[in-house]
């Protein structure tokens, strides 16, 4: 009991040590100021909405082009120094006809119809309906074991999302991994289809899309999310006739590769211009409903992050970065241009904060960085931590976001923004996903949280 | 700096002794059963709507006498040992031909309609029109101010929620005496009628209806709320235009008390059956919407909290009750019921924990008690944050419910459930609560919450 004692002692005196550093006072009133301007003008709640109207953004879709111009002609009214994109060629990937067809052939040869839509990248079915048996799985290794009995068979992957991880990105973590490899381990042992259970939290009849991945080599097989209540449907009905059999037509093929582009909005630092701390969000989306949560919240979150503290009269230190990436959701091009760039460049990201989880009520920010600067980084967290907590953040150690990982060898602090994560897979990769669902609320309450870490930062930097 | 340090080794210290006493990897394995059972079964979702669908619960009304049966029915498929009512007297309130109608009269003699609704209480204008000039005012005190100059006017109380309280109770119970009071103050001077800016962090056509409370002796003057957006037109065109005369007609009226009941489930402790731990929400809503956040989500939280506990096979070593209290919305005489009877039968409430605050994400719980036994009994409060924190939940010093508030005198410790509070007043008492603004996860979430804490003090209790 002495020793824990003693070692919290040490711990806090540290702490307290750091705290004196800074002037709580002044950044509270800062901080309650940037939460006032943002929480009275709702600038990414319309942004938010302006941008959705222009319909999805898959990349490289004439939509998204359209939601680019929208954003760029948007921060060009911003009081950036530079405004500029970086191009990047992305994959191009077509749905065809939808909606995609997918029915339970039962014995007297009535249909049932399933609730479906084709995962992203896959292959269709060549005009043709296939048909064939169902073998019901709930792992990757489940298919191994099965193995050769699956050629010729449609591999139904039917592990649902554990509903009692109370993060829900957990959850999804743990069960993504059959939407994105399900295709390409079942074609390994000749199985001509795959159907995957919708990655959501809810029991409804949406299907939900997201990335598909063949490896090189792989013939590859179609790939179609059913609704969690059409995996409930067609897991039941497997029971009482196990050699029911599975129709189904898509139409989806991958096309020429299209051109993409990041949009960049930058503002000098007048204190340490070579310090740079960047916000963003990804512009593009699934090419069903119109990514409102992912992660158009991100793009209008980053925006008004920046043109909040600007409101309130706060002039830069270090250089900040508004980055919206191209093709997050397929690809990652955007991203990996934008590292590339800037480590030909010599820069140094100091800090990253990426908004990729939804316009829901924040409640932190998780964080990440390679082990050589950990320690060093986090000196100011406990003290940001103090000062944020009235508004219900929190910091801990985790992911940040896909689009800014690869900074990650600059040696700087990523973080994630990380917002309530309840309804999240509601929406996620839907039709649903639409503005209706953003409240206004809690969108500009992550403005607030944003902007509050970016004003720290810059004031007080990372390192100790 | 030493001072501090030290000070913090000793209340860790104390706080390190208390831990030691709970078993904490068996909690902590108890806790997450709870958790899966509630969030794999879904009863609280499932009854909620099944409550909503008998339609308003408005003290007294029909609808709220067959919700209530649905309820006792619902009850008495549960493992009470005892189920009983308590029957109390309720104000009854007609709201009359719907819906009431203000409309600004410009001076050319055009109308503009005005989203509003009649607050509870609130005298009709006697099957008359009404009309009178407007003054604007924000608060009690300006009224006083103006005093007899609003002879024969019509007093607009615009002054906001505000936005930048992060909590929004904080932003309501800030705002809210213009609702309760306004019309009473203003008929002081001579008013005519009052307009009241609705209760909420929204901007829309949504008017919201609440409790208005005359003093005795006032000679009562009708009280109206108009939605946001219509209290910014009016404001705005009465800056144009300050002689604008307001029409109004209302039908509502005060009626004949009628009979409620509070429902009440109980389980005998196997242990100190002396100690009663009770949780419980109000069954009664305003006339307009479901009343499925308040306090529909508050009942269907209280019953799935017990059934999930006995669910998990865990045995009630103290008793518990389930109140579903009637009359919280104009009266509190449910309340006010259950609190006489149980002083009367010298009962011992050791913890009672509400939920009225809706079915949203839960943070976490705040409680008050009297300040002879406060410090006694938060001994093991820290040690049962730590077991909930993976769940989001903290605790916090602050007001429980006003339906248990009359039992504060029996020295026990009294809790309110807190959720996220950032939509609560997009739907409160409107049009608008109904089932559908539900998320089943996230209500399933506050079952989980307000279980794990039953159990804890069921097996701790509260003293040191």
């Amino acid at each position: 009991m002495k020793t824990i004692s003693i070692l919290l002692l040490i711990s806090i005196s540290i702490i307290s040590t750091l705290h004196s550093q800074i002037e709580s006072e002044i950044d509270a009133f800062k901080i309650k100021d940037i939460y006032t301007e943002t929480l009275e003008n709702n600038r990414a709640y319309k942004w938010l909405g302006e941008l959705c109207s222009h319909g999805h953004r898959q990349s490289g879709s004439h939509t998204a082009n359209r939601a680019q111009d929208y954003l760029l002609s948007l921060m060009s009214t911003m009081k950036f120094d530079t405004l500029y994109t970086q191009e990047c060629e992305v994959a191009f990937w077509d749905r065809g006809i939808m909606p995609e067809e997918v029915s339970i052939l039962s014995a007297d040869n009535r249909r049932i119809s399933l609730d479906c839509i084709a995962l992203g990248n896959s292959v269709g079915t060549d005009a043709r309906t296939l048909s064939a048996d169902v073998v019901e799985v709930h792992s990757l290794d489940e298919v191994d074991e099965l193995g050769e009995s699956l050629r010729s068979k449609i591999v139904f992957y039917n592990r649902p999302m554990d509903p009692t991880k109370i993060r829900t990105f957990s959850a999804y973590g743990g069960a993504v991994d059959q939407r994105v490899f399900g295709a390409d381990r079942a074609a390994k042992y000749g199985a001509v289809a795959v159907l995957v259970r919708s990655m959501t939290t809810s029991h409804d009849d949406v299907p939900h899309t997201g990335v598909n991945i063949y490896n090189e080599g792989t013939n590859p097989i179609p790939a179609i999310a059913i609704s969690t209540n059409s995996a409930n449907l067609l897991s039941n009905t497997l029971k009482l006739n196990p050699k029911l059999k599975v129709e189904l037509k898509a139409d989806c093929k991958q096309m020429e590769n299209r051109t993409s582009y990041n949009l960049i909005g930058e503002i000098k630092g007048s204190e340490n211009p070579e310090d740079i701390i960047l916000v963003g969000g990804h512009v593009d989306s699934w090419d069903v409903g119109t990514g409102a949560h992912d992660d158009g919240a991100g793009c209008a979150h980053s925006l008004d992050a920046i043109a909040t503290l600007i409101a309130i009269g706060y002039k830069p230190k270090k250089t900040w970065r508004c980055v919206l990436f191209a093709n997050e959701e397929n690809g990652l091009k955007g991203g990996l241009k934008y590292a590339e760039i800037s480590n030909n460049n010599e820069e140094y990201h100091l800090a990253a904060i990426e908004s990729d989880a939804g316009g829901f009520t924040p409640r932190g920010f998780s964080f990440t960085a390679t082990d050589s600067v950990y320690k060093e980084l986090i000196a100011n967290i406990e003290a940001f931590s103090d000062l944020l907590e009235p508004y219900g953040l929190s910091f801990n150690v985790g992911g940040a976001g896909a689009d800014i990982n690869p900074l990650k060898s600059q040696n700087g602090l990523l973080f994630g923004f990380r917002p309530d994560s309840q309804r999240y897979f509601d929406y996620h990769h839907t039709q649903e996903d639409t503005f209706d669902k953003v409240n206004m609320r809690e969108l500009q309450l992550g403005v607030g949280a944003i902007a509050s870490l970016v004003y720290l930062i810059d004031k007080y930097g990372l390192h100790p």
